[in-house]
């Protein structure tokens, strides 16, 4: 059954309002929409841990730069409630851009070091925007926990880091990377690739896990590392590689020597689409 | 009976959820401590709205800047707990700064528009110290009600902002200046005056009121306002002025004509001492 899509802020609240006065654990996932298989492995996740699953569907302007995607970004709302009810939804949030920005939005999240590099350094004002508006989600829905897929490990690190400096009483779930079988990590702007560019994106995945292969092996020099994991990407004339880095899990510094756990992280560009994925090691 | 006085972050929400639990309306007064008549006057308004009173105490090193006072800030926690006591304050908040920043802080509340003129363009980071310990303590506390004075006018206009901005679901409520019989603004600062300066410091009020005056007679033109209330100024030798501008109430943005309501701000130093006021017209 299709849950119940509400747009508004003030149902919404009046809405769980009644849901937490019945002692109900809430779930949050938010999502910008054109949901596939790693979101319904996150609303799962949801599933089993709360009595009451929301999804949020919001394509949300601030995150985007002047010259990203987000016009053409997919808003399937019909496949994308349809997915929801599948996997056992009971609300989706999806609210108009002008009851999210009901005035000129003056104040901000912003954060230093943890946006630093990889993503953070090419997308500016990106982190800014996501932050700003899951905590606004965060304050509309008020949920127990909320769920973020580690293939946005950055945004992960940086919302985790979000929930403890400012003291929110909610617990961060991370949910790992959905894949395809060949490793092409679940992203709702694969859908922007041509055949040709299909076939050349499983490279990414190749790449960090050679990188992991190698950390594994006992190489610690995180420039050899490096070096072994672009040559994969560079072997591929489709890709253009924005950056390929292996940081620290804590607070997303790069590291010279791999002493202990790293994240190795890496963007590309197929044609205009950009790419990103991550993998642990150390 | 000096209300019991809490450090711990956990502690307090749980017995701040207790009360919650009993239905009760929370009411917080966010206070640096060294208090005075003024934070006397949000205490009662507080205990006329909610059925329980918390009174928070902490210096917030992030809205210092490095040459200003936080070192010698006033520090006086056994009056300030007997004058919690006078006015009913259940329940006293004072953390340690290694509770409220226990890890270094990576995430801030930054403001655009509201905090580009006025104090905001002559203390660099202060909004953001404040902005951010606010929301913490709003996420700590979880008030129905926050008493703010509207001494401190840039503040109250961030603090508004930042909870429509953000969703908060908590209502600010503005409490009028409380002033000396000379019409001093009461302030903690207020104590670091010499007995020649404290004989010097109301003509910042003189000076504003001057100006509202000015604008009942009839007069918009801004920039002759100011020359009005800056004279009243510069006639007092011990006083500097930092600055004194005539701006939107909403926006905070400097008019240049009075056409409808209007609040006129200023700043002085007074030998080492620096005092805000503002009033309002139009």
């Amino acid at each position: 059954m299709i849950p119940p899509i509400v747009s508004s802020v003030s149902q919404t609240r009046e809405q769980l309002d009644r849901v937490r006065r019945d002692g109900k654990r809430i779930g949050l996932v938010p999502t910008m929409g054109a949901l596939h298989a790693g979101h319904a492995s996150l609303i799962r996740r949801a599933r089993q841990e709360c009595d009451f699953v929301v999804v949020s569907i919001f394509v949300n302007p601030l995150q985007f730069g002047p010259s990203e995607d987000y016009q053409r970004y997919p808003r399937p709302l019909e496949k994308d409630a349809a997915i929801c009810a599948e996997n056992g939804v009971d609300l989706i949030f999806a609210p108009e851009t002008t009851d999210m920005y009901a005035s000129p939005q003056m104040t901000f999240v912003e954060a230093t070091h943890i946006t630093d590099h990889l993503c953070g350094a090419f997308r500016p004002g990106h982190f800014r925007g996501v932050a700003t508006v899951v905590l606004k989600l965060f304050n509309i829905v008020q949920p127990d926990f909320a769920y973020f897929g580690e293939k946005d490990y950055q945004q992960l690190c940086l919302i985790r880091r979000m929930v403890e400096d400012f003291n929110l009483r909610l617990t961060i779930v991370p949910v790992p990377t959905y894949r395809e079988p060949d490793g092409l990590a679940m992203s709702s702007r694969n859908v922007y690739l041509s055949p040709a560019e299909r076939a050349a994106a499983p490279a990414l995945y190749r790449a960090l896990t050679l990188a992991r292969e190698r950390i594994a092996g006992g190489e610690t020099n995180a420039a050899t590392i490096k070096a072994t994991a672009m040559n994969v990407l560079t072997a591929e004339p489709l890709i253009r590689i924005q950056y390929l880095e292996i940081v620290d899990p804590s607070d997303v510094q790069p590291v010279a020597a791999v002493t202990g756990p790293v994240r190795i992280a890496a963007a590309i560009f197929i044609g205009k689409t950009r790419l990103i994925d991550n993998v642990s090691a150390g």
